[in-house]
């Protein structure tokens, strides 16, 4: 594999961090590193603009254009700031760009690049739970080629990359199923954030911890899967894994699984998809089968874990409401967080902005896509009230 | 996938039987059968050729010539019979041949199939153990392309064959464990024929049962994966996993492992060997996780499974040694089977005579494997004797 012009979008999140590690780990002098970008951190940029001797460093935060351009002083690499600069960087030249810029500021520099025909390494979660139907309509388009980053969905494309004719059967995304297992429906009403964030395996954030509990981050999994791999809803399932080695399998016509399994490191994706379709040398843990012992499934239940069910729904109404669910989840997710709502009431209030938004139109652009995720948001708001209330 | 020209070798065995109902699966009507080869069971011969509608049966019994005749009259089919006519058979052109012959009988046949080309669906054991590095020199040189058969080799084989310059990191063979797999050592040591043919999991034949309560299949399949997949003796490993629902796994340079799973069916690699290299449909049970609940591991005892420690011998000593070890097994087999030595005489057995037989010179040809394979069994029986005493 020859050099390769890469860029980093969102270089100072956990997936930036992990990415530079894989770009370390790789030899930095193999990579012509055209743009990074983060936000707010501006001396966590600057130190990786200067790490990775990228052409541009962009901070999304239009005020720190002088904070940054001090931090790097010297230095030779150029620097911007605000949106228009991002999608100005993501449109530079580039064979590979990852895509880990949180929330919806992630979709324009993601589309910038793929209309380049880079390699996108995705992370960003709304390309596909939000503006799917609009986002792989551009991938189609441009031609660009579409690699995922987290941990399933990695998976799956290593199981499946290779295929000839996608004679999948189905999809089985694993789940941890979080601190709430088995747990009884009472004790969940019941539960507090400090109960939802305590996840059983991991220390990670709170609203991943919680999505982690409610499954709602397995159910916009289902959807980001429906694009990647373009199956049927039903041929999607959950399988709760508590030890979450197996990180997702694939069945296929011939009655054969083929499954992913690795460490708890984001490495191991984010290696494979620099790599592909070769694969290289990671300092990764190695799993030793004999000390893991056993592994773990059993069914989710779809009372305790509606959120599965709720993907489902979006996925066969299609249109934007794989778009309503998530804005109005990240409006539940709040108000939980806030003690505004009990846990429970999350996957409630998210069905019923569903439910009241069912019907509208189709998104053509990432601006209907917008739009339709402020309503979601909105009717989520009112609903709060009456919740909370 | 157009039609092909298919010849199955062994065809009244269990593979045979297997690969019958995959062929009836995916449409016989869309395959050309070159030929169909059996041994005493001339019924069950006929059946198939005329099923099949190939245009050669041939048994491997010279004396039952007339009988397969006389059942297949009027069926224009040829017949003929005898190790001659079997070579015969199998240098006619064909895409792909079966080849499930048993024992040392199947070396001929499969070297001829493969000299014309032809893609060798190898179910075979002794191509590979006894006679590896000939029949490996002999597949480089023909170019034939070689899909193993059984499960284990077959689910590396669907993990590995995509991959680009051959990454692997470490291959896992799963085992049963057999019916000892929590055993002592004594009570191993006492264990009746009866004890050692009662396989938790499966009803087998005794051999093949019996090879499974002291892991030398395993062992075999070890040396077996050595030839077939180019790695090194300590690139393999053996792991203990009583549900035999992983077939076996690939551990490669990123960290990431790829396992294949399935039912218990033979059909399922058979199928995919014919299918190759795309997946067709086949009427097997699909995997229900939730109903499976656990999957469990444990490293094997080297103590009370010498076997494998002498196929990590064999393998090291290359040249005749896993010939040696072949030859001596059937033997301690042999023996165990008839009361005359102990269960865990078999590998002591195997053991000594792979020890006075280090340094004999190494194979060019079958011949040269056949008189290793003899001088192994002359060995093996006067050491039954000693052992018996």
């Amino acid at each position: 594999m020859g050099r390769r012009r890469i860029s980093i979008f969102g270089v100072t999140g956990s997936i930036g961090a992990n990415t530079l590690s894989v770009v370390e780990s790789l030899g930095i002098e193999t990579f012509d590193v055209v743009a990074v970008s983060g936000n707010g951190n501006i001396a966590g940029l600057a130190l990786a603009a200067r790490m990775l001797k990228a052409q541009v460093a962009v901070t999304a935060d239009g005020g720190k254009l002088e904070e940054l351009r001090a931090a790097l002083a010297g230095s030779g690499i150029d620097v911007a700031a605000g949106a228009n600069a991002l999608v100005e960087a993501a449109s530079r030249p580039a064979d590979w760009v990852m895509s880990a810029i949180i929330g919806a500021a992630g979709l324009a520099p993601t589309l910038a690049a793929a209309r380049t025909g880079a390699t996108i390494a995705l992370a960003n979660k709304e390309c596909l739970v939000a503006a799917g139907p609009v986002f792989m309509a551009e991938m189609r388009r441009s031609g660009a080629r579409l690699l995922p980053v987290d941990s399933e969905h990695n998976a799956i494309f290593q199981l499946t990359c290779a295929e000839r004719d996608c004679p999948i059967e189905r999809l089985i995304l694993t789940a941890s199923g979080g601190p709430f297992r088995n747990r009884s429906l009472d004790e969940m009403a019941r539960a507090t954030v400090a109960q939802a964030m305590a996840h059983p395996k991991w220390a990670m954030g709170a609203r991943i911890s919680i999505d982690s509990a409610t499954m709602f981050n397995k159910a916009l999994e289902m959807i980001e899967a429906s694009h990647l791999f373009r199956v049927a809803p039903k041929q999607i399932e959950v399988l709760v894994h508590p030890q979450s080695v197996i990180h997702s399998m694939v069945g296929f016509c011939d009655g054969s699984i083929l499954a992913h399994l690795g460490p708890p490191d984001m490495r191991v994706a984010i290696g494979y998809a620099l790599s592909w379709p070769e694969r290289r040398h990671l300092p990764v843990e190695r799993l030793d089968f004999a000390r893991l012992s056993r592994l773990d499934f059993q069914s989710p239940d779809p009372e305790r874990f509606p959120a599965l069910g709720l993907a489902r729904a979006a996925m066969s109404q299609g249109g934007v409401s794989a778009c309503v669910m998530n804005g109005s989840h990240e409006v539940a997710l709040d108000a939980f967080i806030a003690g505004q709502i009990g846990f429970l009431d999350m996957a409630s209030l998210v069905g019923e902005v569903m439910e009241r938004l069912d019907g509208l139109p189709e998104a053509n652009d990432l601006d209907d896509i917008f739009a339709a995720d402020a309503q979601a948001r909105r009717v989520g708001e009112e609903l709060v009230k009456r919740f909370a209330a």
